[in-house]
């Protein structure tokens, strides 16, 4: 009798193998050997998930992706209104912990590459655009509760605010020291109340 | 005799190699052969300039940062005070025109490869500093002058600035229609606006 292959588990096994890969070395010299061999797979058994480079680097962004999404469900019923829960949707992506600085490394790592290749490009334009969806929905409900400015365009400013966390996310992962975690949110912080405005 | 080679009128035309190999297909697949192609000349002259990949590579992002370099010169003189050079030292870093969109383009795919390099993360964290420093100088010179707020941290707000186009360059670089270059700068004057309440 054939052995009975889990796929969902060895997906899950090779969503793990990419992504510790991919935090420690980087995607640019991602290959499939290396993921066979992370994983302790066969190159062969690889090639029913990944027919090339470009599917395997989708996979490692995609897995940073979920990771992504997995920590805001879990802070989502912590938060205490729409402003709240836009703070938390910003906070995922600043580097103010080793998880969070391994997959903003992946994440810049996947923009470099995607600049010059549309299939990657339209995978970060899709996580873009629901960041922004996500944070102008809860906008939209602090304005309709009179928290924030109503004259405001919530649209654009969830573009801003995606813009300020992104360029904070640069800069502190270059230069952790001179860019505290406090310091990211104080400006973070300093931008949300001028909303209120 | 033997040909006396000007070695600064070779650099420059190597830069503008890289250059315009760089911006058309991003900076992972750069080679010295395709240098070599794109530049006219061979592979053995080619290594006189660069002993690997990695200074071909800081090579391509310090024509980048020249280029913008020159760029804040040439609007300098045409300023009226220090929040309208801020404001220019800001537009430099958004895809507002096709040669914005190119140098961001080769500025992105080097950070994606400088998160894993450390000799590409210096280079970066230097430009990133000097981008910095030159805002904070404006917004110093405007807060002596009673243009904006006298509580505000200098640094922390070009910090937040920097930021702000940074992350507006990744977002509109993948989504050109979505985010114009009228909305672009309309987030970058709120925020300026927003310096001097």
């Amino acid at each position: 009798m054939p052995k009975v292959v889990d796929h969902e588990e060895r997906r899950a096994a090779l969503a793990e193998a990419v992504w510790r890969l991919a935090s420690r070395e980087g995607l640019e010299a991602l290959t499939l050997r290396d993921v066979s061999a992370e994983a302790g797979c066969s190159t062969g058994a690889l090639h029913h998930y990944f027919r090339d480079k470009e599917e395997l680097l989708l996979f490692a962004f995609q897995t940073t992706a979920d990771r992504v999404a997995r920590r805001i469900d879990a802070a989502k019923g912590a938060t205490s209104g729409p402003l709240d829960f836009a703070r938390t949707l910003l906070a995922v992506g600043l580097p103010l912990d080793a998880e969070r600085r391994a997959e903003i490394r992946v994440w810049f790592a996947f923009l470099g590459l995607a600049l010059t290749r549309p299939v990657l490009a339209g995978a970060q334009r899709d996580a873009y655009r629901a960041w922004r969806r996500q944070l102008t929905q809860n906008l939209k409900e602090a304005q309709e509760r009179g928290e924030i400015d109503p004259t405001l365009d919530p649209e654009l400013e969830a573009t801003g605010l995606v813009a300020l966390v992104d360029g904070l996310a640069v800069q502190a992962s270059f230069e952790p020291r001179a860019l505290s975690g406090a310091r990211q949110m104080e400006l973070v912080e300093e931008r949300l109340a001028g909303l209120a405005r």
